[in-house]
């Protein structure tokens, strides 16, 4: 292909503020922020209108160059990073960044691609609404990325995913054709439901640009506390006494394991233990509600009581301020920070059904154990959703690299006992390139035929994002 | 075609009692509820089993005869009724009726796509939970059939629609092959969202055989108000009021227009209205929430006395017994019947932007009034949530017939509003054959494109439910 001709035609387009092609500029849009994948691109393309994607993706397809959509390049399964091997663009969002329109009275924010998450946040907040998709990449990850990974987090217990606070998308497809679907309506049976189609479809499917999402109102209270608990089985207990009270309260349910609890302390020697007891799980919970006054408070006090008789709960601790209250969740936000710190380190984001995690966690600890004795087992993550992000340390003092040789190994001992559970691989990562070569195993058959069939009809050149969700072999 | 070996393999596979062919056996399969569409079919299917589904499907593409999906026959879009020009088979769900499975831990219920909805809520209410799809035919209307429209209701509010409730999906393809999805996930980003594609797409692009819904905690309190409202800006202003406090609380706000009241007490003079003043607007609040106690009655103490003083409120009543409660609840639901005894009338099943509503109401009432002089009009409907039921009665002592004859042109004059206010066209009763023609000029261009590329895609030989959704040129 004649290279220079693509990036003239791409640089009249964009503009030469939109185009980068030095190896020192596109460097970083080539790694991911773990630096695990790295790839290759011939330019990087930071168009600044949607108008300006759909001519890029026009050049893109008729130089049969395939695209990398990249927001804030937060995936941790390489979903935005380039292959090594084909003539690719990556084409960032970053600069479609502006919040088109804030409705107080319907509740909806529409904002472009390359919004920062916390941006939005922050711009809800100011209007007394909340966009409560909390998760610890806010600071970098953007609304697209988002979007089109159908992104989880800490509240989705109360709120759902990203998907559930969609109510309308701009899409690029494939021929650079734009879909203006940013209808702000709760209710809409016309057609097939597109816009759930590019939702979680990790920009294989088409480019999003634009969206509206439905905002909640602000919680004017919130109340946290941390849970010392015996076993597994009763934090589903304690889970069940908070739901039967009042479930809209509930925010959060988050787990952590004793070994989780240790490696914080010791990697955060200024966080202070808060707790007079250690115990086999903790629970950080959040209860937040939009009304003012210490209704959450009776609330804690009333389940509390109740989870104390039953033994349920051994310990709590309620924070009494909001720097207690930060303080309390850092126990649960530097669990994979302190997992860095300790060494090298394997990640599972997994599902199961609610009922079956406590047999999940001790199956596939005993399976870690006994397959690579002194591995440091530490879950954690979102009890109340049924998603563990079941991670593996190094044994300590060992080598890390002798340790990351067996990842692949490792990963399918605790796949196993997924797999038996009738769980999922991957629960709200996404596929990318991590995980590409698990879906004939795990969603074979008519299902990834479906998907195919999908691919193909919106995609037929394979133009976006290849290498991604498919293993390799399916194109 | 050879009909007779069609029919005679078919009954091979489904056994005598799994096929129909005499016409005073298929009659009613072949004409919907309110009698308003009537199709021929050669036979109708009634197959026990997802294989003898499966089994079906592949005769039926072999001799390239059309298949028409239907669960409880309750559509208003005549969704589930055949063509009278295409050589076409029924196929029921009704005899895959069994609830295969409920989870009180994990709160989800597994069930085939026959069991008809109030057999699900009381299954489920029994092991106390709650299926709170609340839809006026739902003695009659079928798990599958509510899961291909995407049902909505009076608790969409609170709960979503339909969509919301689905973990997983068992579903028969075009080409007769099972997709086994019925994973009781809450979370899970392996690939595209199958199941969403399926959910909604009124049985053109797979055959919905089972299902596994997310169930919530039943309500142990529950409170319901009628209230005089003096116009629909204030209505809006009140749902703000229960939002700020408690959203969670909210289950239903629903809307009545002065008119429909007078209907309804004159078509039913054994209810006797309730409030000591007539006002423009009425709306029905219910409150609910899983704990016991009288929290729901402080929280419409709280909100009533502030929206009296604000004067958003002119007259309330709360029910004090369950009795009470239906009754109240009765001036709603008995909206379509009161409209149905008065003459002839016209369903709009509308939505807009929230903040829209008090706009679109006026308009499509002037216009409707313009258009048509002593045409009653009487909105009614999900408030809460943007979809209006903007209904339209006969004038009194005329002859219904002339009316009828103007349904399309007073529906455009409807449409034309919801269009200039970005609503839908449909918000919840689906396209089905009623309102296929208006696709083009409301979801053309890409829209429409993408929505036939997956249709070939999934079902190449349009075999699944022809002539729905799209217009009749489209294939």
């Amino acid at each position: 292909m004649d290279i220079a001709n693509f990036i003239k035609e791409l640089t009249e387009i964009l503009g030469p503020q939109g185009i980068l092609t030095d190896a020192k500029d596109t460097e970083t849009y080539n790694t991911d922020w773990r630096q695990i994948f790295t790839g290759t691109s011939i330019a990087v393309l930071r168009p600044q209108t949607t108008q300006q994607v759909a001519d890029a993706v026009k050049i893109c397809a008729r130089y049969k160059v395939a695209i990398v959509p990249q927001g804030g390049n937060t995936s941790l399964v390489g979903g935005a990073i380039p292959s090594t091997n084909d003539v690719q663009v990556v084409l960032s969002l970053s600069r479609m960044n502006k919040i088109r329109n804030i409705d107080t009275l319907d509740s909806t924010i529409t904002l472009e691609a390359g919004v920062i998450l916390e941006d939005a946040q922050n711009a809800a907040k100011e209007a007394g609404l909340y966009l409560p998709i909390v998760i610890s990449s806010q600071g970098s990850a953007q609304i697209g990325g988002i979007i089109a990974t159908n992104a989880g987090g800490n509240n989705t217990l109360r709120y759902g995913n990203a998907r559930e606070f969609v109510l309308g998308l701009e899409v690029v497809t494939a021929d650079g054709q734009i879909l203006h679907n940013l209808r702000r309506l709760r209710k809409d049976n016309t057609g097939y439901a597109l816009k759930q189609i590019f939702i979680g479809s990790e920009g294989t499917l088409g480019i999003i640009t634009a969206a509206v999402l439905h905002l909640h109102p602000y919680p004017r209270s919130t109340e946290v506390a941390l849970c010392a608990i015996p076993d597994l089985q009763k934090a589903l207990r304690l889970l069940h006494l908070f739901n039967s009270h009042n479930p809209a309260a509930l925010q959060a349910f988050e787990y952590i394991s004793q070994k989780g609890m240790e490696l914080v302390c010791s990697q955060f020697p200024e966080l202070h233990f808060p707790l007079e007891t250690t115990a086999p799980v903790y629970i950080i919970v959040e209860l937040a509600l939009p009304e003012q006054g210490d209704g959450l408070r009776t609330l804690f006090e009333t389940v509390l009581g109740e989870a104390f008789e039953e033994e349920v709960v051994l310990d709590a601790v309620l924070a009494e301020s909001e720097t207690q209250r930060q303080n309390l969740w850092r126990f649960r936000e530097e669990q994979a920070e302190s997992q860095k710190r300790a060494g090298a380190n394997i990640k599972n984001d997994v599902s199961v059904p609610i009922s079956s995690i406590p047999d999940f966690v001790e199956r596939a600890t005993r399976a870690c154990e006994s397959f690579y004795p002194g591995i440091q087992v530490t879950p954690f993550g979102h009890l109340g959703d049924g998603n563990i992000h079941f991670n593996l340390v190094q044994p300590q003092h060992e080598d890390g690299k002798l340790f990351m040789s067996k990842s692949h190994d490792i990963m399918d001992a605790v796949s196993q006992v997924v797999y038996e559970l009738e769980g999922s691989f991957s629960a709200e990562h996404g596929i990318g390139q991590l995980k590409n070569y698990m879906m004939p195993s795990w969603r074979g058959g008519v299902e990834l035929e479906l998907m195919k069939k999908i691919k193909e009809s919106l995609d037929p050149c394979n133009i976006l994002n290849p290498g991604k969700i498919f293993p390799q072999d399916a194109h």
